[in-house]
């Protein structure tokens, strides 16, 4: 089968001709991949950012991002089947954890991560486990939902544990109304009454965050933080998710969050450095996210089936990858690009 | 009366004789002091550290952890009367606005705050507000507990955020067994069954700590960290509770903190500097920390009539705070320095 | 000044000329009232029902559900000034017991209730507490809002409980589309994204319910229970809203609630009456609902005002106060019925 | 090997030779029996109490609350080993469904629980799920623990929901000091400063309460529930974890809990009556208890090594079994008794 391949840091990945995945575990699944979204982390891989943290062996199948229909399923799994659409949870988890059973997956103690550590969905077949399918709607696209999978889904846990903090009357800031940050806007629509105000350097992105339900746009261009804590009574927001996380948003983030209010991190490149006496004197909180859990993919999955979180996406046959790579780099890409093996097409 | 007046920065205060304070409003309360606790703080305001945030008028009294009997009432005072014994809550909150109303009075937008923007309780009298009054076991003696109004307060407070956070099978590091870590190490041990580790530079205080409660002590000698991870099979703990702030222990405090976990920053004096990749790809959080709510005050002095926290003080008369305040200075003072007006002696 | 006064139980209140309540204490509020809603419960009180339970010396002012116009303010209120448009939360609580400090106002240990315990709001002034008082936009008119301070707010209360309840997936059934349940219907859609089953003997009630929000509506004729659990895969809702609670709504409300799910108790007149096996062996929790806070009824403005939340009323003249009780007695009622005293019209 | 058979609904169970279980799946696991407690529930099984609740084919063997040593596992386990010593949660889970992804494994939509609905643990060995395995300190005496896999788990798994409504300052009453009464007494003593309140038919029992850590004592004689509304200024307590359901416990349960308080429902017989308008007017709860997690039996098995959770067992040999079942049955049976094997002995 084909898939892209990274041989060596800092070059071009090559589409391959490869051998199919099998199934050789009980728990294991095959999945014929759909759609697999190609993500600023898959530049950074290859320029070998991720080298040490990952560890993986080269050459490796990039894609962490992706959604498909089941081929084939090993003898132990009972709750998909082949034909079945799905759209993968990024970690293949152990379910045996103390993290696994508590609801929090995401810290699993022996998780893999395909695409970052062992071979991704940048491919025609996948191997994954069973926990880590989620079966869509029969009609599902898997090119459609692919982006959710991990942009979405990191967009949607932020939301989710803001929520508690953002009852009507609140201000909630976004940061960045990009490939995630589009996303949050919607989750925080479908969930908060929350004011909504989003902050982007681009004025047509504020305009289309607007149609995805935001309360108040600001452009950022020097004064936006003046300007939203104007907004906010001189407050702040009670929360601030900040989606860039560098080029000193991640210290607008804090300056934007009112006393007690929280920061949430979720883009990065930048530094957090604040003064404990800042932290202690008005309380605020500095919040770490990651991707979400597998049931929150499956929670994002119902706002998807609901049309209440929608995405720009385009697609590139799998051979184009390095097209792909070269429009998102350049920033010529709108929207999520999706590879799609030929067969899916 | 005599107070304890600062007059000058950066010069001592003295012991003056002033006007008696008077019930004005309605809800005016006027409490005879029976003992005022000491503070570093209070070093740091004559020293002028506070003057901007404070923007206090000089000459005015100090004091802001404060403990007594009633004298007098205003005229809508229902819930204290004269001749009860009392604990202040450290902020004079003002019951209207959203967080009073939300169980949050800590961040009242309208509060005030004695010895701090306000005259305090280093004098024989001090006039605060109906809603700052938490009533006492009749034979308490003030000068006994007085150390709990802030200190204490402040421990119970990031103890009670914490306590979710730590079921049994969990380890909680103090970071600091001083005049607040020794409270919160009784604290942790009253509300939680995780394992604590106190983390101290002095081995008499960690000699204490196992009295009060800690499962491991860990001597603070540069190893310390490794000693911690190794501990917690190279994960760390899920809360570090961080009462130093400064020195060097605000970055260990979060080298110490596992994948998920919190680092509460309660002392300050140092700068929080963390890489936003770290937060984001262990989800850790920095969590603010100020004094706690009346209720929690309310819920402390159970703990203290329950004998499951106990303070180390040495009383002074009002009139050697100077010597009280070199002691603590130099080193000299073990335990909490508590300020005793002659007619309560 | 005019107000509807009930002399006797059993016999119909009457429309008299009364003096005209002053301020007295320092944080008196009086208020010029633009809409009392009239309520099921207006007609208990005079049927007696209330008698026992409010302790009400007779003659007294009907109305517990009010908004208007600030009048006059005692000597200490600050947040509220002569000419503020309001809505009034519908106890006068002390905000000093530990439920008014712990942000849950309604169990306040010494609360009074106009319109139940002490005079009400069917009148043209009203006195309360500059603590009932919430202000609103300054356009809005008093009569289209006066039904959310008590209809509205006990809705929204239960509606904000079972939020953390509903994710995306889950399905909550709403009993009864009527005067609370249609506000119940709205909250539920501007704060989640959950499955809404709306269950109401009225299918004109169901239409309706659509148009607010609900995904699904079924006609309560006997065969709802097995159609709510057939829409549920035979498992029932994580929660179940019952607006009714009585005529055996209280029984189907517990058999439509899924394992580990709550029954919310709203509307009454039934007994809860389940074998403990039953709520052992699936968890199940059956859940009290009162009425909301102040900060809650704050909440619910922001939403009234974001348009989230609407309501149908109508309006009489307080003279005819009469007439509006034989039509909501009737049924002849569409919405709630608010009086307008003569010089609010 | 030997096992206790129970072959027909209210005959005594027999101890006959049957065959060994094998590893047949990826995940199964053989432990060898080193402690089976006998629970009420045995003789409620025996009497066919459970027959069409369990639909259990018969014969089958008995035993729900089990720990041992591994003595075999499956190709797919990684996380225990033959020869570790080992607790067994109660339910065989399946581990992805939402439930037990959510951390809530005890709804889990397709589990088996041993000794209910399938062979159990009285015998020599059983087969397992790799999900069901708690491993323990080497040195740990399965016959020692095997009581907190059911009756314990039951206990704390109710004190853990119940933590987050005990601040210091509340009251806890629990009703009955028994078999799971004075685990949950030895839990709240652990996990809490509440004041507890124990409530007894039994003086002995009472003694003992207060050993484990209750701060009050009320003889069940009648006027019990005015002793308990005595205490706590006619109020009642915040929360009343009723471990007995029966018998009057369940009625008398609800009135001695206060407004805004929950009323734990864990042992059962009888029915919950309340009228709604009590419920709502006084906003209490009705919560439900199972049993607790597996993240939960590894919690409590923490509390027992660290010395805070003891229990009081008597052992029998396997053979007998109905011995054992005669004493618990005419109440000579002080503490659980615990099957052992001979074996194991």
């Amino acid at each position: 089968m084909k898939a892209v391949r990274l041989h060596t840091y800092d070059e071009r990945p090559t589409v391959d001709d490869v051998p199919e995945p099998a199934v050789q575990g009980p728990y294991d699944v095959i999945v014929e991949i759909g759609g697999a979204g190609l993500c600023r982390t898959d530049l950074h891989i290859v320029e070998g950012q991720w080298a040490s943290r990952s560890g993986v062996a080269l050459p490796y199948t990039l894609g962490h991002e992706n959604a498909g229909w089941v081929r084939e399923v090993g003898g132990a799994v009972e709750h998909v089947q082949p034909g079945d659409t799905v759209i993968l949870h990024p970690l293949a988890t152990c379910g045996f954890c103390r993290a696994c059973r508590a609801g929090d997956d995401v810290h699993c103690e022996r998780s893999a991560f395909p695409g970052i550590d062992t071979d991704g969905g940048m491919a025609e077949l996948l191997r994954t486990s069973a926990r880590s399918v989620v079966r869509l709607a029969p009609g599902t696209q898997p090119a459609d939902v692919a982006a959710l999978a991990d942009a979405g889904l990191t967009a949607y846990h932020a939301v989710k544990k803001a929520v508690p903090l953002l009852p009507p009357g609140s201000t909630c800031v976004v940061v960045g109304a990009g490939g995630l940050g589009h996303i949050g806007v919607q989750c925080l629509r479908a969930l908060t009454a929350t004011s909504i105000v989003v902050l982007d350097a681009n004025e047509a992105a504020l305009e289309l965050a607007r149609g995805w339900g935001a309360d108040e746009t600001v452009l950022a261009d020097g004064s936006h933080v003046a300007s939203v804590l104007e907004m906010t009574d001189g407050q702040g927001a009670e929360v601030v998710l900040d989606f860039v996380g560098e080029r000193g948003a991640e210290r607008d983030a804090w300056q934007m969050t009112r006393r007690a209010g929280s920061h949430f991190v979720i883009g990065y490149g930048g530094t957090i450095a604040v003064e404990a006496i800042d932290v202690i004197s008005t309380e605020r909180n500095v919040v770490g996210n990651l991707v979400g859990t597998y049931n929150e993919l499956a929670e994002l999955m119902v706002l998807a089936e609901r049309g209440q979180v929608t995405l720009h996406t385009r697609s590139y046959p799998l051979d184009a990858v390095n097209d792909a790579m070269d429009d998102l780099d350049a920033g010529r890409l709108q929207g999520r690009g999706i590879l799609v093996p030929a067969r899916s097409a």
